[in-house]
């Protein structure tokens, strides 16, 4: 694959530049997200890493507007990339269960559902106005025929429908294909290998190579594109190409971390050198916190934040989030507009001219004013665990209707959300309910949500009868979705996805026997 | 002051400048040292607080060179200044106890050491090469008349020698004077007022005064000098003038941070407008970590880092530092270099093209080509609690011999030096002795100190043989100073400092009467 990279990048740079020159109009800007797995908030250095390896994701701020209060939808992979593509909350798209209380539900393989037919993706809409769109990486939407990224607007993915767990055998359990565009054409750990004993792959030089091939393809074309490069390498199992391999100071993590980061100079200087960037919207964020539950060789930093990944601290749902657009984005700009990747969906058909669909609440909002003037919007984030609103955050304070980081059963069998971060009565091992006294932060002299403001000041009386009237509102209007993760099914896994045939490769499914999937935190 | 600050910046921009522009000699450049009081590693924008509001420390680290691995000699105030003036540990300088084991111990005012006249100060050293030397802001390293900073090298000083703790009274306990060279001027909450209920004071903008009245009277006289800049406006009780508060996201401490960020803007600035920039060596760095035990409204952040002021994790211990110098540092480099307050000693002696005395081991080391190449010098990092080695860092790896947050009695009494942070056997409430097994770090992929290696691997082995050779090496060498902190006695407050006469501000001393310091922790 290198090889095969290196000619490409070579081509680009010498006998191809400049075909592109004459540029497509403005008014449908190709639109580029770059959205990381597991990848926290305090893993780059421009948000404080203290290694400060990632240079070219530090250039990329400083050419562009940094959001330090960017959100995620949900502490979680799935529900968070439902959120992205469709600009609702799980709890309205359906990306929940209702098994338990506050339960995080995803799609791993033995998942019966999926995005629902009655959502409607971005690239969809963005088809519209001719947008031509590709995901590159994990789509993680449901891996069923019907709930293909083409089946929802993609008109080309590369990439694996879900988590490159593994290696699996072909008998229990079989390892995830990965597609390129409509049929499978290998395995993870077969044709695509991911060494778990040192942990090598090429698997990001690989989704790197597509996503150059797909820009200049367009550009050459002078087709505006939207580009969803969903690359995974900093979900564990962790892995970066030999490349990378022990080239931070971070360990493994830190080389995927590395490698993503070249990656992402590498596609901004493409955009440049075909003479496209002023014409390329760009966001790079993350699906959720770092996963800090899984230690240090597999995971990354939620900088100063509380807990990671499957919690509604800061550390599970505050992402790095940088937005780039030369000559339209200010340089060097910092924004402390709260943002979500719910806006990405809104903020993606406005760029194209496009308004969101008016028969369905949407939760993203249009950021354009904010990219292009540095104007901030008023706007609550809630904060959502599986069926419950946990907490919500409106200017600078944050209030706790439910506090869990996981229970007592997992923690005292060393599964810890929030390792070496302990506040009382907030890390709480129970589901507590608050909802008649929520604990209130300020997250600005207190981002850690170490402190909680006395119930018996006035700040919180003022700030509970503000935030209240927000929260009632959310719920006044919520209608919940038909939750999807609620059914497991051993027959439904990637026996044989639509390919298996030609490459030989079909397993037979065992009888279908559902169950009602085990979400247990 | 304010209008009288306006006055004196208008003078400079609009009819004094260019006085300067015969620039002195390079080989003798000006030398400003900016010291801040108990800021933490994540209080600016660059090392990832999330509200970004130093944008001139951004600025400046962007013009110069960024160091992640910086630290202080001490978790705590004077033994931390007293190293960085000195070169020298404060287990060398005399400036510890022997009172207890492993306590941390610095200069109240009823302290009766300080500065030995043994050591020998940078200014002092500086002054054989024609520098005149200023310290603005808090001493810190006794405060009877000998121990004062005329009698160790400064030419001037404004400021006060103890910490801005009060209010007291005039019987039992003197208020803080601020002296202006050899004699006070007033005191703190009498002439210097410091509103303890809204953290109104004008002090700093008498510093930033200060700072750049003594700048511009250098580069008129053409006369090389070594500012210290020792302001403590994020010391507890935190404060900000009128201008500053409010202005922040982070409340009061935000406020000062805010205020001290523009005086750096404004001091740098004026470097350039006086031409003599390129003739100027400015490093800011902080005395020890943020004082989290103060909670959110007294005190900053220490990023992903462990613990806070008074410990020897990495939140006690690694400091904000930047290095500036245009033409001469690289703009917007981050140096790897392991670097501490001490270098600062050596590496002013280098710049001044002097060597640091060879009669005494120097702990700091010449940092020059580091600021000017880049360079990596192999060094270790030694974290000491009063008389104890607690940890060394070597490289990536932090070895803790001795670990210890506070006592379980004052633990109990709700003082936490870790709050909301507690790791297992490392933030221990006895003191815990690790000498045959210390326990071991890799601050690379664990800044936060959280997952000590396992003894039973190989890296252990390997890493704890590397280190024990350079502990052994230090504790071969290692002759400790005789200890100044030991003994305190009421009689030696600041009742009558020089110059009270004038002011008709003498007290009355109680009758001596010393005993042995307390150092709780």
């Amino acid at each position: 694959m290198g090889s095969q990279l290196i000619r490409i990048i070579a081509c680009f740079g010498l006998i191809c530049g400049g075909w592109t020159k004459k540029t497509q109009s403005v008014s449908t800007p190709n639109i580029v997200i770059m959205l990381m797995d597991d990848m926290g908030w305090g893993d780059l250095g421009v948000f404080g890493q203290p290694n400060k390896e990632t240079t070219n994701l530090d250039m990329m701020a400083s050419q562009g507007m940094l959001f330090p209060s960017f959100y995620t939808a949900n502490p979680l992979c799935s529900p968070s990339r439902a959120a992205l593509l469709t600009g609702r909350l799980p709890v309205r798209n359906g990306f929940y269960t209702t098994n338990g209380h506050a339960r995080n539900a995803y799609t791993p393989q033995e998942i019966v559902g999926g995005i629902s037919e009655d959502e409607i993706l971005l690239p969809k809409l963005l088809k519209t106005k001719g947008y031509v769109s590709k995901i590159i990486g994990k789509w993680h939407l449901g891996h069923r025929p019907g709930y293909l990224p083409l089946k929802h607007g993609f008109d080309e993915w590369f990439g694996a429908p879900n988590c490159h767990f593994g290696p699996y055998n072909s008998s229990d359990r079989p390892n995830i294909p990965v597609y390129n565009n409509s049929e499978m054409i290998g395995r993870y750990y077969e044709e695509f290998v991911i060494n778990r004993k040192t942990g090598e792959s090429n698997l990001t030089q690989i989704y790197l190579e597509e996503s150059l091939r797909f820009i200049q393809n367009q550009a050459m074309n002078h087709q505006p594109f939207f580009l969803y490069w969903a690359v995974d390498a900093t979900h564990a199992p962790v892995y970066a190409s030999k490349l990378f391999r022990g080239k931070s100071q971070r360990g493994l993590y830190g080389d995927a971390v590395m490698e993503l980061d070249y990656s992402v100079g590498k596609i901004l200087g493409h955009l440049v050198k075909l003479g496209i960037d002023k014409d390329t919207f760009v966001f790079f964020t993350s699906d959720n916190g770092a996963a800090v539950m899984s230690g240090p060789h597999q995971s990354g930093s939620n900088g100063p934040f509380l807990c990671g990944k499957e919690t509604t601290f800061e550390g599970g749902m505050r992402e790095p989030a940088i937005a780039w657009w030369p000559g339209r984005i200010p340089a060097g700009t910092v924004s402390q507009q709260l943002g979500s990747v719910m806006d990405l969906f809104t903020t993606s058909l406005s760029l194209a001219g496009l308004l969101p669909p008016d028969d369905r609440i949407i939760d993203g909002i249009d950021l354009t004013p904010t990219l292009l003037n540095n104007s901030l919007i008023d706007r609550p984030i809630f904060y959502y665990r599986g069926n419950e609103m946990m907490a919500v955050r409106v200017g600078l304070y944050k209030a706790h209707y439910w506090t869990w980081s996981n229970s007592w059963e997992e923690f005292n069998k060393g599964i810890n959300f929030c390792p070496g971060e302990e506040v009382a009565g907030v890390t709480t091992h129970n589901q507590e309910e608050h909802t008649m006294q929520p604990l209130i932060f300020h997250l600005g002299r207190d981002p850690g949500e170490k402190y909680p403001i006395s119930v018996q000041t006035k700040e919180y009386l003022v700030v509970l009868k503000h935030i209240s009237a927000v929260v009632d509102e959310h719920k006044r209007k919520l209608v919940p979705g038909v939750p999807q993760l609620n059914m497991c099914d051993l027959a439904v896994m990637n026996w044989a996805p639509p390919g298996c045939e030609k490459l030989g490769k079909c397993l037979k499914a065992p009888k279908s026997d559902p169950w009602k999937c085990d979400w247990p935190h």
